[in-house]
């Protein structure tokens, strides 16, 4: 039931934004501007007493004079006004309101809390359904439906619940910048009514969401949200971001969505048991994120490595071992195949990650750095192919453009041999003056075209073994419960 | 002695770049392009039978056909010449050479290894010291000797000692994006000769070096490198990243540089004792850079944290204090402060991490979240500053911007106060599209001038803490050693 309640608030004939304003600095006047911006193709109904316009849009003083049907309402009244907005939705038929309006629970006071409940018994007791308080609501691509500027729209297919609105804008602008989309984006603030496994269960069930995030803060109902996330992580990957983990984070956590918190150990528990994947921080889920979305189901830890110099080459290793995979010298087809082009020396001395910085001249000029990648993707003995883009050397950055260049085309030509790769590139933290050289730019431009061949791409290798193990654990644990399914019902033991 | 012989290699007034050549892509023209753009102000001397000239400087056919003297020779001849080399220059009185020349034991060749040991052996007896084989050699910008393009050609603090060239590169330039200037970076590959210990020792009492960073594979005599290290720690910090800690790493690190790596355990703790600090990767190392370049000496753990909205908060919180930093609640003097100013329902509402996303209008025209950073700057209960550079959020682009430069001119005027104060921000690893957004352009524009303003600044709190908690720990663990060592001698216990 949840689920068609909420299908009607991702697809509503018509919004209204009470507490509209012409006021471009007010949260009334830039929720009308989303619609209009993001293209919302429904009605859009401006409330507001204090002016007949918001936007080119005819604004009404209150919902009962708007002459349609609404079917969401976009609340940015005071606190005060809420339970009057209630009587006069459920007047007007209105089944679904998103409170953007705070200052409840969250501030500590006991009053606020007071109202605040006072809402939900209202609402409930007039089969109204609430997104928040304290929230900013609802980003649907799709729909049109947007709750801050810049964000993509184009969408994608990461569905993502976030009690914060900062933590979740703040990660659509980063991870948008990663190559990655969303179908939905929820964010609940304090989950009043409609809560944490309300949303989930949703994503879950949703046709357009295929990887499931979620910051979260607390819980509202423990049991269940465990039950629904069980359920979930069977269907799709879900990362879960448990913000609130020490004192002073559950203290501000409290402060900030009036959330319990809770033990972090349980929830560590929990989110493990349920299959679900663990994320640190926003950066960690971005890293997850991007493994999920780019990468297909990969099951071995067999990790081919190539690009860079000797550092870079040791360093990877020690990245990649620590995280859990195996990086073992080159099987013997490839250091065959390497031995017929190359004097002993060579062939003996390529290994696994292959540093190309030892590679004799000829061997450049015959690409054969790229071409290990290759004979990589079509031996069987690696499960996972990792270019490493070579930013640091001796070489001019004329030189070390040409060398990004032919490597990048290199990898996208090889990605599309259907072995897992991705690709490990730092573009640096740059300020404005260094963003005009060639060594950076080209970093930008070439990352920008692996990102439009679909591949993952990380700072580090560090970041990049760390999120693609748990990808790795969470494809094996999902083939070792199907294997268990399909398996013939064991017979009973001998000593029964 | 080892220092004096150093003090030429870097102070040489004359250098001879033998296997120079006028090819654009081959290592003898580009040692010879960086003496000269570098602004190398002694005589440089291209040795090559190629050429007449190389960048318009007269080449000579050998060394012994150079007029006047050679103190400081970088050798590019393939490693079959080195033997020839070696007696030369012992006629020409030469008594330091760099062999950039690589191709010994590192090839994993008994032969190689073979000549690898003879050249040591002729260059013991001729007394001719070497850096390298198969390394990048010296940047020092102060005297206008570097190893590769693009190098700051100001001088700055940190010392660095490499076993990978590529590293040193690749770190150099990624810091050099974050503020951080060298004063020595001395690449030594395999460490034939003068090894990771003499670097060290030099470094410890270079007066241009107040940080040491240490790149590391394997060392050449263990128990004279910790004995080095000890007496570094306790002048200067140094960060020391060994690389080679796993099986592929060390199998990785002997193909590169010819290295043991050795046991990690037994790294770990021999760095630990020493007092030294242990970096995982390059970019721990460089935000442990950052800190020790940045940041006075730290003795507390309590951090006062201001900026960003409620997820942030949350976050950040999390994140401090899992780092091992206390992050208690505001102090009754602020409180009372801020109680002046608002009603009720802030004064007890506001907490840190300071969530500026829930003052009420007037706090934000009176600039409360710049105030309260200036209160905490003056109270004795916060050891640390952190202010969080707000990025999320509902606002436009326009607005973002408005606020980054109101929060990042206060900081920039709070750091004045001498509080030891750190900035997170995180300006994105952007594609070439995104970086013409003023979103993005505005962001990377405040770090430009946090940074001109000797502020530390970090992409993710994770990271700042995980940094600056190591700073504490070595500033507590000096500051133990000095009372110990400024205490009376303990008199004798009343049981003996």
């Amino acid at each position: 039931m949840v689920i068609e309640q909420l299908e009607l608030a991702f697809h509503p004939g018509s919004v209204a934004v009470v507490g509209a304003s012409s006021n471009p600095l007010s949260p009334g006047y830039r929720f009308a501007l989303h619609l209009v911006n993001y293209g919302y193709r429904g009605r859009i109904y401006p409330v507001t007493l204090n002016c007949s316009q918001v936007l080119g849009l005819k604004a009404y003083p209150s919902l009962r004079d708007i002459p349609g049907s609404v079917d969401y309402v976009i609340c940015c009244l005071p606190a005060a006004k809420v339970l009057d907005l209630l009587a006069e939705s459920s007047e007007k038929g209105v089944k679904f309101i998103h409170l953007f309006t705070g200052r409840f629970g969250e501030t500590g006071q006991e009053d606020a809390a007071r109202l605040e409940m006072e809402v939900l018994r209202r609402a409930r007791a007039l089969g109204i359904r609430l997104i928040g308080p304290n929230c900013m609501g609802i980003y649907y691509p799709e729909e049109g439906m947007a709750f801050a500027y810049d964000l993509p729209t184009e969408p994608g297919k990461v569905g993502m619940i976030s009690q914060s609105g900062g933590a979740a804008t703040e990660f659509i602008h980063y991870a948008s910048l990663r190559g990655i989309r969303f179908s939905k984006v929820i964010s609940y603030g304090n989950a009043l009514d409609l809560n944490e496994a309300d949303f989930l269960e949703y994503l879950c069930h949703d046709p357009e969401t295929e990887i499931i995030a979620g910051y979260v803060e607390g819980v509202r109902d423990g049991s269940r949200f465990l039950k629904v996330l069980r359920q979930a992580a069977l269907v799709k990957p879900v990362i879960i971001l448990k913000a609130g983990r020490g004192n002073a984070g559950a203290r501000a956590a409290a402060s900030h969505t009036a959330a319990l918190a809770g033990s972090f150990k349980m929830w560590e528990t929990a989110i493990g048991q349920a299959g679900a994947i663990q994320a640190r921080t926003l950066e960690d889920m971005m890293d997850l994120v991007v493994s999920f979305y780019f990468l297909p189901p990969i099951l071995g830890t067999g990790v081919g490595i190539a690009g860079g110099g000797g550092g870079k080459s040791v360093l990877s290793a020690d990245a990649w071992e620590e995280a859990g995979f195996t990086v073992s010298s080159l099987p013997p087809e490839i250091a065959e195949r390497i031995q017929n082009a190359l004097p002993e020396m060579w062939w003996r001395w390529i290994g696994n990650p292959v540093d190309v910085s030892i590679f004799p001249e000829e061997a450049i000029i015959a690409n054969l750095g790229g071409n290990i990648l290759r004979m990589m993707a079509q031996n069987p003995h690696f499960d996972l192919l990792i270019g490493n883009i070579s930013v640091g050397g001796p070489v001019s950055e004329t030189e070390l453009a040409a060398g990004v260049r032919r490597q990048v085309s290199d990898i996208i030509d090889i990605h599309k041999e259907a072995k897992p790769l991705a690709v490990v590139l730092n573009t640096g933290a740059l300020g404005l003056e260094e963003s005009d050289k060639l060594r950076w730019k080209c970093l930008a431009e070439e990352k920008a075209k692996l990102l439009a061949a679909g591949i993952a791409v990380y700072s580090t290798a560090d970041q990049a073994a760390g999120a693609i193990i748990r990808l790795v654990s969470y494809h094996q644990r999902r083939e070792a419960i199907s294997r268990s399914l399909s398996a013939p019902e064991p017979r009973s033991s001998s000593r029964s």
